[in-house]
């Protein structure tokens, strides 16, 4: 499955952890690789390896600096590729260093995240047409935080429907906020047990919630499932929701959260709405990724609250989330599941994975990794009949094919 | 040795861990299951497995309502016996729900504490008629805390007459408390190598260790083991101490105390005694079953008064014994030790559970398990000759076994 | 390997942790064993296991009285031997404790540290004559800290002259330090690529980093390497710097630095400078021997200095090459490593280490080890020609060989 992964580029970090050129060095792990992330005198990013190929000093507390990351053990120097370019404590005439390179991914900023490519150089993916991902970054709030989990379980809580009528509910409806997630659960709450249909497409799926909402019409919950990890939520109103769920190694993941309006700036209202965790991105402790409710402090569950007002007694959608998901250990045991009707999509989702795992070690190649504008759809929450559920979505996916290239 | 444990009832819990119907689950590590324990809608105690059967969730974020304890991640609710009762989540006509049962282990309240029955339904035993869990609730103080070891390096000390005559031993007699039991180890001080006989009889054993008071006499201390790890605290005077010791794991245990009185109610002045943490329980870090003198701390070992006033200079007996046996390592490596005459009771507490745990391999179920009137017993600390001995405890069995039925 | 090291005697304590006759006995590990060291009645240094051969609690809650460590369990006392001399808890008329011994390993003070021979009592090594070792303890200034990886990543540091050109340099030479330390590492800064001639000696080697500096003279750091992991490191001016290196375990080393004075006392100026972490030894916190600037805290790097002031912007020399050691991992994995002309010495010291480890295996002793008047040799740093190198070298070893038996 790392192999897979490796075919796409993934998101790794936000900017403004590299903010201007030269700036510090980062350490970055992913898909259980250590290495270190660097942005050069040019502005480009690096990302490398984090050992010195020499004696294997970390490169986090090296030198960026003159278009390249030093290391302050003996001073050897790396450009963007990882190939050695300075080795000051070798004679001048020495060609050691033109036999020293180190491992080197490509990266670049791009819908205000930075991604990376790991996989190899002969299949070099694009990056995916991705609504918000073309958008001006007024129209879009980024964030990631940790996860203590492999990356599926926290995947697999966007393309579940029905546990939103539950782990995200409340018991007093009056004191639900004024805001549009909220309604959705509260609408959410008239069926909980709501049929899932699920359509397999080139990207990956998408599956609708039907709920029944009288006169032969039903609500559906539209969620886009985009190979990979990439996730769109639906959305009643604007600003909507798309994450993306990247293994830091096979027991933690790196959510990226992004809040965006595709049809005006985010209002300082909505920025400021998010920064309050109330839904996603969770509260993070300053300085770090980490959720400030996390598995050392069970989350601040409050038994009080979840007698009288919340299903669960925690504050914040993602922070139920986590709980929940992390609780599972950090490799939940499969064998011990017993999937029922409502968990469709989660299956639709694993057995995607696996056949292009599968497929890729018989030589076949993920044909969306070349395929960027198949990323152009939509997530929606709409009101309609089951026999113009097909037609509606796909009215909505031409409409964001005609728009074209990527405006960024 | 795990399979022979689940023959009995174990002591688990504390009865204000669960302090009232419907409140909050609680999680219980037992022999090395992950549990979760509740006290439903009619006070009644349940004992789950601690992941619920649909996708692994922690049944602790659970919600403990109407009968049963409910997951909060899509609502599927399961009874006392594990049995699923609800799954909102799936269709009303769904008969999923009857196919699902978590594992749950019978339990209850009985003697002040919260037992739980982890073996075959087809050999549930019975009780144990202790004396101390007979008596009403007024007679007896429990208490409960964790020691970091194999729950034999901490039963072992129970039954070790002489360390008792070093390890809680000190140096200036005249600074002694006012306590039955400061008072007795003062006596054991005078013949520190006692000889040990021991018994072995249908409940495990006793032994008494001897040592000369002149004229013929001896003094005894009776200590009562009885299977699987009970004990009884030889005493002078009333209270008197009974301990139980249960496996969380192979390396963790929880320690259970009983003081009790079997003659008249404890005073305020025993129980604030208690609380001081001097012997029996140690003061326990609020909110938690940590001791305040652990491991982290070195037992707030303090080498002055170990020069001066007390032989380990640490301050509690039971802080004493957590120290010596957790520095053994979670479970010592049994062939590098070098037993000797003193170490009689330890040899026979070993033998007894081996020889149980080979008859239950080959199918013999243990006898003491369905004859919980064999635990009538009581330990004792009495001046006799060695002839008279077997009388003097034979007639205290006799006495208590004419008590008759439980009183509870 | 760790046979090898037991042949020779090893630095593992400073005499402070055991100040007096009688004091508290103190936790040691060593090669990978757990011990306890303890000063007797006498004034005499004991080193024995940690688990009392009765029950296997841990001697450190021991009793250190009338010559011998007594377990506070049940009382057995063990000498400075291992033998077990006082059996209270058996009969007085028992021989049981004569068959008791503890393993035990020869320690002693010398040279302003306690040693230790772990190795077989038929090969006793011979403390080594080192210069520093002789000396009176007013010229001479010891201290001790932990270091989070393998003794020879640490090691090679020592005998690595090219790395202080690099991570111990300045990027503003005015603000350096009146010391001899500092000004030495800007004279490096002139050539930053020397040339390394190592010389194969008797104790180990040495290895001059030869800098041209003009008129056909070089100046040669001369650092000597003395089996199996001394260092004399070269020195401008009093006070000069030597250490060692000992395995706690395989992750884990004792580093041990000595700043002596062959010719006079060491001034008050010269202790507080040492006291100030800034080169050897670096700032520890107090009651412990962890530095204070470490991996927890990323070694207070500061980017800001880093940028402006001091190639790593980390504050002091050692401090400098834990970050980089420790880096590396508790154990580098030698096969990623790709060394230059520059790594000779440490190529050297590794070679030189495995042949006597393969040496030992065919059953040959290493000569070294009972030769202790081999270690009388001097580190430098000079001028002259390549021509009289040797010469210069060899006339300093003889000066030191002809001040004849240890003065101490």
């Amino acid at each position: 499955m790392g192999e897979l992964l490796r075919r796409f580029w993934l998101p790794a970090m936000l900017p403004d952890e590299l903010p201007e050129a030269d700036s510090a060095p980062v350490r970055l792990r992913l898909l259980g690789e250590d290495l270190i992330a660097f942005r050069d005198t040019n502005g480009r990013i690096g990302v490398v390896t984090e050992q010195c190929a020499h004696r294997g000093a970390s490169l986090f507390f090296g030198r960026n600096e003159e278009c390249g990351l030093r290391c302050v053990y003996h001073g050897w120097k790396y450009d963007l590729t990882g190939q050695c370019v300075d080795m000051p404590n070798e004679p001048a005439e020495s060609n050691f260093k033109e036999k020293i390179r180190l491992t080197a991914y490509p990266a670049q900023e791009y819908g205000g995240l930075i991604w990376v490519y790991m996989g190899p150089a002969e299949h070099v993916a694009q990056l995916p047409q991705l609504e918000w991902a073309l958008l001006p970054d007024s129209h879009r709030s980024v964030s990631k935080w940790i996860q203590e989990t492999n990356y599926m379980q926290g995947y697999e809580g966007d393309i579940d429907s029905s546990h939103s009528s539950f782990l995200h509910s409340l018991l007093k409806p009056a004191e639900a906020e004024d805001d549009g997630k909220t309604i959705s659960a509260l609408q959410k709450s008239i069926d909980k047990s709501p049929r899932i249909i699920v359509r397999t497409t080139d990207y990956g799926f998408f599956y609708g919630a039907q709920r029944a909402v009288g006169n032969g019409t039903f609500n559906w919950r539209i969620t886009q499932s985009l190979l990979p990890t990439f996730s769109l939520i639906p959305f009643i109103a604007y600003p909507a929701n798309a994450r993306v769920w990247v293994p830091i190694d096979d027991g933690r993941t790196m959510t990226f959260n992004v809040s965006f309006n595709a049809e005006a700036p985010l209002t300082e209202k909505d920025r400021e709405w998010r920064r309050q965790g109330r839904a996603f991105p969770p509260e993070i402790l300053p300085g770090t990724f980490t959720p400030k409710r996390n598995a050392s402090n069970d989350y601040l569950l409050d038994r009080e609250l979840q007698r009288t007002a919340s299903y669960t007694g925690i504050f914040g959608v993602n922070d139920q989330d986590r709980a929940i998901q992390e609780s599972m250990a950090p490799i939940y045991d499969r064998r011990r599941e017993h999937l029922g009707t409502a968990d469709g999509a989660v299956i639709a989702a694993r057995r995607n994975l696996l056949k292009l795992a599968k497929d890729l070690e018989q030589g076949i190649e993920p044909w969306l990794a070349t395929h960027p504008e198949a990323y152009r759809v939509r997530s929606m929450d709409v009101n309609t009949t089951l026999a113009d559920l097909d037609v509606v979505v796909n009215e909505h996916r031409l409409a964001l094919q005609l728009d074209g290239a990527p405006t960024h």
